[in-house]
């Protein structure tokens, strides 16, 4: 696409990207074509071409002597991936939509959670019965604005557990795991600001960021946390106001923040303005607990957010965040806002299936299920060239390269035809340089079916 | 407020505001003295006064010759009404935070939904044994991307019914009425665009709207929908985007739209780039449907919500949206992003307890037991001098005068301190005009003592 054409294009499509995401609103002004030049590193004939073709098509109006403007009306917010077909295999969104549509002869390696028969099926049957003799107020009226109160104890010990001192007060209940993230986006950042998060990371997490109009800056994951210089670089150049990320087993890598790493990065944001978003949705995975950021900061910069759908049953909906009491307060006002009251409901049936006696069992039964998978899963993917980047402690991920010369982009194409959901690591890599890799679910890769359609689809495509 | 102190107090508290709303964020330069004046209509000594006064609290900084500028770091998004504590009878936000926080020693007058018992109390028990038994996936897994197909195909019947033509993919489950408005709110809206709203209208549009950071132009609703000259004028002056609204029973005057009024208003967005959002959440209370815009206009630009949360269950939170198809799948696509996918179970008890063999005769039940609540409140509401605006052909609000000299707000208050939560006017009106009114729900004043705690308060402050 090096040539004068390819250039012109790239131009229009980078204009066109901007007006669709409303970067550029009605009536905006356009960069001068000598700033727009710099900007994407082209000629000023190119970026004059490209403006006059984007006038000619009506998106961009001309004024003599003015200078550029968005024309007409703005069309409605698009979170896909602009470009072609092809590029819907990196699309988050199509790929949670791919992975959600339930299509029961679908194989799912690339989904994000367990079949649900591993979940907590008879734990939730009796919670269901329990609440059916309920009092009329579970069955029929509103959750309170903060959220169960006897749930949010719960949670307040199950934090104490792990050192992190957090009242009840100052947890409120969400409907999702991705909403408590939300409604944190909502409270800090408005169009244009700075977001920090893992490259690579849960991908949904850049279509969060795509809805709330930001810019997102990646930051290398290694084995031990984010890269401490990069993030320290970010910090100085962008001013970011939040920084996303996994707690405990982090998605997609598998691997796990290290006591020095979480310490010092810290220490790094100490005197900035940057608040921590600690996703800890998978903790009940963990055999040992990792370090944790809230955990050492006290929630005074880091909130701490998690959800029961990965463990418990993912057909009820109850997330929570702890944080401190006036950032939680103004929380609860934006909760109401936009969604009103939480499901009661749901909150009385997780609170049911946590205390259920259980619940502990199944959870250690889960825990060995997945190292068994993990043990079976890893080797068959090796004999197949396709390597761990590191073998995770505990978790139903791992992040793998597939062998030299593949794309996972076109590989989890060719695948998806044959009935296989997969991850290609550009989804999850801001930066997308991981186009070599994919993300396997250990629970979802035991049907000898998904082995023989990477096989086919590799010798094929080598 | 009119001496010079009181002038400059006001400057200061309109700068603070836009500061605190994040409408000014850090860096920005702020209004000249000049323009702010103007703006203001003050003098330009006073926003001197007022802008050095802030520089003194480091709010903002002067730099010379060049003006004045928000300095260091920006609040998190604040909600509330800004202002005096008295102000907060009148804050929607704190409104609904004190009907839900369900201190059952208080009478909830101003709630705006009916007391459990009222609910589908043995249809939802019934659900929850039903949903004991179903399979696992109903218990653990995700919904998918729309929502559950059958409660769809249901909703797109009861659409038919109305004259709605929906197919069950022109449906979209959500996780609430609010939430479904929130997220039509996403797609069409950015900061400083212009909504319509009634005024008065219910109180947590006004909420929700502010998380929107957009601008609320009010719209006087009339006996038979909204002012069609003011919706005009309104048009033309501010290019709106969307107008929010109720389908059927408006909320809070129970006043519903006329065919004629509906036919007029849709002729007059022809041409114009505004959207409509019609919420039906009361649906199920009205006797003879009134018209809807929805069902004039074909969901061209009429977007159809609604909810169960006031006739099934509050505690099972499940909304729709209805709308063609683009705008649906731009709708699906920020639902998953910022709240991933829906609560399966909540979907699956709602459609058990529609398809309920009891359920239409709660629903009819209900309608009797709501006029006959109406025509025991309307009467003791009348020998304290509160007087309704209309007679509501249904549902569960009257909108109400209360005798000459009497400031709704504060008697709010004052019925607050004894054990009464009332909606005062104000809390529904963008103009601020409606200081002498109050929102009553006559299934929430079938307490003897609302009467007595209201005699005994309007006797004091008269």
């Amino acid at each position: 696409m090096n040539t004068t054409t390819g250039r012109i294009a790239q131009v229009m499509a980078h204009v066109r990207t901007q007006i669709h995401q409303r970067s550029l609103v009605t009536g905006a002004r356009l960069p001068s074509v000598r700033a727009q030049a710099q900007l994407l590193k082209v000629s000023v004939s190119t970026v004059v071409e490209a403006y006059e073709r984007l006038v000619a098509e009506g998106l961009i109006l001309a004024k003599a002597g003015s200078g550029y403007y968005v024309q007409g009306s703005v069309a409605p917010l698009d979170l896909r991936q602009a470009g072609a077909p092809q590029d819907r295999a990196i699309d988050p969104l199509w790929i949670s939509r791919q992975a959600l549509e339930g299509d029961a002869q679908m194989l799912r390696p690339g989904c994000g959670w367990l079949p649900p028969q591993w979940l907590f099926e008879d734990g939730m049957r009796r919670a269901l019965r329990t609440v059916a003799r309920a009092e009329v107020d579970s069955l029929s009226e509103y959750a309170t604005p903060l959220g169960l109160p006897p749930l949010r104890l719960l949670l307040a010990r199950r934090m104490a557990a792990m050192g992190l001192e957090a009242t009840p007060e100052q947890i409120v209940l969400t409907e999702s795991g991705t909403q408590a993230i939300d409604l944190i986006c909502r409270l800090f950042l408005q169009a244009g600001d700075t977001v920090l998060v893992d490259d690579p990371c849960y991908f949904n997490f850049h279509a969060l960021l795509k809805a709330h109009r930001v810019k997102v800056v990646g930051v290398p994951y290694t084995e031990h946390g984010p890269d401490l210089q990069a993030f320290q670089a970010a910090l100085l150049e962008h001013q970011p106001r939040l920084y996303v990320t996994n707690a405990g087993i982090h998605n997609p890598t598998g691997a796990t923040l290290s006591p020095v790493v979480a310490h010092r990065l810290l220490k790094l944001i100490d005197g900035s303005d940057l608040v921590v978003v600690e996703d800890d949705i998978f903790a009940d995975f963990e055999l040992t607990a990792a370090a944790r950021l809230s955990v050492f900061d006290g929630l005074e910069r880091v909130i701490h957010i998690g959800s029961f759908s990965k463990t418990l049953s993912a057909s009820v909906r109850v997330g929570y965040i702890a944080a401190k009491p006036e950032w939680l307060e103004a929380l609860v006002d934006l909760k109401i806002a936009t969604t009103f009251a939480g499901g009661r409901l749901a909150q009385e049936l997780v609170w049911h299936a946590l205390t259920d006696s259980g619940y502990r069992k199944h959870v250690e039964a889960m825990r060995v299920r997945l190292a068994q998978a993990m043990q079976i899963v890893v080797p068959k993917l090796q004999a197949l060239g396709i390597e761990p980047w590191l073998l995770p402690s505990a978790g139903i991920f791992v992040w793998c390269r597939l062998p030299a010369g593949c794309d996972a982009a076109q590989v989890a194409q060719a695948c998806l035809q044959q009935g296989l959901v997969l991850a290609p690591g550009n989804a999850f890599s801001l930066s997308q340089n991981a186009g070599d890799s994919l993300r396997f679910n250990v629970a979802q890769c035991l049907d000898e079916r998904v082995f023989a359609v990477l096989a086919r689809v590799l010798t094929a495509s080598n």
